[in-house]
């Protein structure tokens, strides 16, 4: 698995992390790798923190990288953002993480609601019924709708929480207007940033994630050798259902699997 | 306006067309723009028709241009599923032009629903509940939805009727999925599509169309000059509504008005 492999995308959350925690064995994996002359990105759809905050979450839990090995949806959507429409005017719905994504990159920032070009919508866990409306407003004034990932819900302590889709779908239903893009995982855009950072072709490349859409989604549909680790969200149950196109090349009880094949 | 323009991006419906008559002057603005050396690129939402059906359309009318000029939602959706995702399995719902540009373009069809990578949705005037049904059956099954354009409405012999943003709400309220990418204008891909076509900076761009969001958005976040023309879907009160920044550079009764500027 791991021999003809040139550099390891890693997802983060349910596969490194679980919540706060770090998942047994994922730091020395990390290790091993790393000293195996593996590169590694870390690709996760997370759109309401910054690089900055990622990287103290893997340095608190002695993992330290390359800040451009961290490829959040944040990171990616004010990329993309920068890159195709440089004069747009943004307004940010999420915690604060978005926010310092966009002028970290050199989005604009809107200065009131009807002024954005875009609201970009990901997960606010502090949000106010002032801030969802501010977006509605810049929705109905005009701006167009970019989402960092389109996540239902996510785990937290006490079970299922509301996720982006939550807001998106609230926004869509008052003002008629539809999202019209999508940029997390497993779309293209954030394929094609973990390659460029690798610099390594697809075929070359093993995704390793939680998630069947997200994660092995992705890689499958890039060429990647794909790998799901039973942290997170899947069942092993849910693989054994899925017609022989849609499985995961390898199926990993976690991370520290991995080190088994290196 | 045109001294300085190196070319000039024209709408089709509303702009060129109204339904399939040829709007006044349209023939012979366009031929005025040919000799005095713009570049013209055709660029349109309709995901429905094929390049070859549209060349066949402007021609009928004795339009003659270059098949690679004609930019339609279709062309830039084909392009994009074959540049980003070549691997892809491609399921289309829409009028069969759609599939038409697929093929064309090299994108491979699914064979069944169930082993679709993506649905790709578009208008379909001849929909039957079977063909709906596929699509949805398709999306069920883990493919990922992308639409040629979100249009609610068109214009008809009768007045409005049920566009794109029908067959998606159909499909996104049956199987709670999202739509992940819409790639018609105001988007940057149809954008890129056109101004590589022209290979002309942005600012040397005229766009003219006759609606506020999809084509004097685009050009506006472009940085193109733009012309509202008033035969399509938008009222001249409507403009005067707007805030500033919103509003086109220029409002003309119909391209007609064009050749007052030559």
């Amino acid at each position: 698995m791991l021999a003809d492999t040139e550099a390891v995308l890693l997802d983060l959350d349910g596969t490194v992390f679980q919540g706060d925690r770090l998942i047994r064995g994922a730091k020395e994996t990390i290790a091993s790798l790393q000293e195996a002359g593996k590169r590694i990105a870390y690709l996760s759809n997370r759109g309401n923190v910054s690089r900055k905050e990622g990287l103290e979450k893997l340095e608190r839990h002695g993992i330290m990288v390359a800040p451009e090995s961290l490829i959040l949806s944040s990171t990616v959507t004010a990329s993309f953002l920068k890159q195709h429409y440089p004069k747009a005017a943004v307004w940010p719905l999420g915690n604060r993480g978005l926010a310092q994504e966009l002028l970290y990159t050199g989005v604009k920032i809107a200065q009131a609601p009807e002024e954005a070009d875009f609201v970009v919508v990901t997960l606010h866990d502090k949000i106010t019924y002032e801030e969802l409306n501010a977006a509605f407003k810049a929705s109905s004034a005009g701006a167009r709708m970019i989402a960092t990932n389109a996540d239902k819900t996510y785990p937290d302590e006490a079970g299922q929480a509301i996720d982006v889709a939550g807001f998106i779908g609230a926004i869509e239903a008052a003002t008629g207007r539809k999202t019209e893009l999508v940029i997390g995982k497993p779309s293209c855009f954030m394929a094609e940033a973990a390659l460029t950072y690798v610099q390594a072709p697809a075929e070359k490349c093993l995704i390793v994630g939680d998630s069947l859409e997200s994660d092995i989604g992705l890689g499958r549909m890039q060429g990647m050798k794909t790998a799901l680790v039973l942290t997170g969200n899947t069942r092993k149950e849910a693989v054994e259902l899925l017609p022989p196109k849609r499985q995961p090349d390898y199926v990993l009880n976690s991370i520290d699997d991995l080190r088994g094949y290196l």
